[in-house]
């Protein structure tokens, strides 16, 4: 990849680099994330988004957080403020469950350190959190990989592929959850299609994975959403691939709006319809996906592009950020530790513990 | 209505009045179509849209053409020049079929005119084809009457109607076609929403069908076109109405991109979905959708909005601008006779003829 979504620059002392993804695809400028309130909004406003990106971000967040605590203060002061901090970012998006799981890890981990390191300076504490942010950058990059070796094999040679949002690079700290399949294909010298759904409203399939497809020379077509189903009609589409925000532990997964559409839409046309996520993208605390909540954004964002009015003014908008895809009508999730094939919560459950 | 989509204004020496649908909803401008290059131009460019009010301007441009017929041709010279511009007419779009229904009838009454008056002056032929115009023109007003008068038994009381693109006032001379029966319903106090489709790439959804609801008062909420199908999930839709640009004589529907799709959503959640079309639309000549011609747009309407590019420059565009609904997902077609229910070729044949 010749950009990077996000990285730490710097010791403990640092800040956190974002490539700000509402510029794209027409210009590529880095933020430089230097306050928590800074970065809160970064993820509030999708400059930065996508469920791993948003949970490595925020691990980062905390190490921001970390910076203003002065040597003077005790190590269960600064474990207090952190806390608050922690509480403050996991208020920055409602759906996605990595930016709850990154932070849950961070405040385990600011937990351990105290009760084992009780005479520590302030300063050890924000090292072993950099550590520990960094560690899970690692592992983003780690699953990406993974996920792109086991999800291959649903490319078909000579086919074409449907991915809806984006669940590439741009959406995690290393090469993607949907697209990393599509990255590991083409490395291995597979022929392939992409179709990617412009995904409004705010065109992440237009502007971040056409953007990232083109730059990895793989064959891919912008369509408007509602084409989805009139390409399988005509089969051009051979399998269906997105990323997820939350999966519950039955297998229901949320996703960017209009992922529920195209599995009734697969299954319609006999399409196999996978989910590729990190295993912490499972809330086992769910039964399953009626509990997850979903995020209702502003009508601004479907009746404005930019400055440009697209509707009339005052108009009553339904804008759901993400919708719920019922287990039953996906073929497989594909994670960093293997594949599961018709999910229920048995089988997630196996290979979560693996 | 506050508005008139098209109007003939004068005599035979007159002009054509397009509102100009493609700066609404910010702006209400009307043109002065003076010359058939121009109204080609509006027909290609949408300025006026929508399978009916495509075919009484098409009727008008023959009246356009008629003007700059001079006294000293004789009436076969003039059929002549007419069935060129008729024939350059027709090019302007490709898939509505009442395009090339009222441009046949306007040249078969230039034939008949010639027959019946042999002698007659070039100004009597242009009086016959203005009466002619007007005549399909006011065919369409009572069209769109009759439309809504059937289909408002389909607007369910309390419940929630889905509509795509515009088949409205916008689209017709008249009060439209999918929308007629919700203007009827509307007048006999009945209460209902109706979530309206935005329609990419040209948003006549957004643009057009939100803007003449809202005028009209009728609780409108505007969605994404990737929407629809979590509304169906969620129990919050009961019917879905659009209108059609070219219907086979099985009951295969042509019509805005995206409404294939909503027909299998609509399948999959069992809500009824119909068509309401004047007969003019149905294209006997073809046993099924298959042999609809279907127009590709061009790219830049999906990359860009305005003068805001949305997606990578040179990325490949997939952008049909309509798609086939199968008979067998059809619950009724309304038409200006009646009510077709589980359309085939057998009940609209019986249709056409009564």
């Amino acid at each position: 990849m010749n950009f990077h979504t996000l990285q730490w620059k710097g010791d403990t002392t640092g800040f956190l680099e974002l490539l700000d993804q509402r510029r794209l695809p027409t210009e590529t400028v880095y933020i430089n994330c230097q306050t928590v309130p800074q970065l809160w909004d970064c993820i509030k406003t999708l400059a930065v988004r996508g469920a791993p990106a948003i949970g490595v971000s925020a691990a980062y967040g905390v190490c921001i957080a970390a910076k203003d605590i002065t040597e003077d203060k005790t190590l269960t002061q600064a474990a207090e403020y952190l806390d608050q901090q922690i509480d403050y970012l996991a208020t920055s998006r409602p759906t996605a469950v990595n930016l709850f799981w990154a932070l849950e890890r961070m405040r385990k981990t600011i937990q351990v350190f105290i009760e084992q390191n009780d005479h520590a300076e302030i300063s050890d504490l924000q090292n072993r959190l950099l550590t520990e942010a960094d560690q899970i950058c690692h592992e983003d990059k780690q699953m990406c990989e993974a996920i792109g070796k086991f999800g291959e094999q649903f490319i078909p040679q000579n086919g074409a592929v449907l991915t809806h949002c984006n669940a590439g690079a741009l959406a995690t700290a290393g090469c993607g959850t949907a697209l990393a399949p599509m990255f590991e294909a083409k490395k291995a010298g597979k022929q392939f299609r992409v179709y990617c759904d412009e995904t409004r409203p705010l065109l992440q399939g237009a502007r971040l994975t056409a953007w990232e497809l083109k730059q990895a020379d793989i064959e891919t077509y912008l369509i408007c959403d509602n084409t989805a189903g009139w390409l399988m009609k005509q089969k051009m589409i051979d399998a269906v691939i997105t990323g997820a925000d939350r999966i519950a532990s039955n297998g229901d997964t949320a996703n960017k709006i209009g992922t529920y559409s195209l599995s009734i839409l697969a299954r319609g046309h006999n399409i196999p319809f996978y989910i590729a996520a990190p295993t912490s993208t499972f809330d086992m605390s769910l039964a399953d996906g009626s509990a997850i909540p979903i995020e209702q954004r502003d009508r601004a964002e479907v009746t404005h592009i930019k400055q440009n009015q697209l509707a009339p003014a005052e108009i009553n908008v339904y804008n759901a950020a993400f919708d719920v895809t019922q287990a039953a009508d996906i073929a497989a999730i594909i994670t960093e530790k293997g594949i599961i094939p018709k999910p229920d919560t048995q089988k997630i459950r196996q290979m979560l513990e693996t």
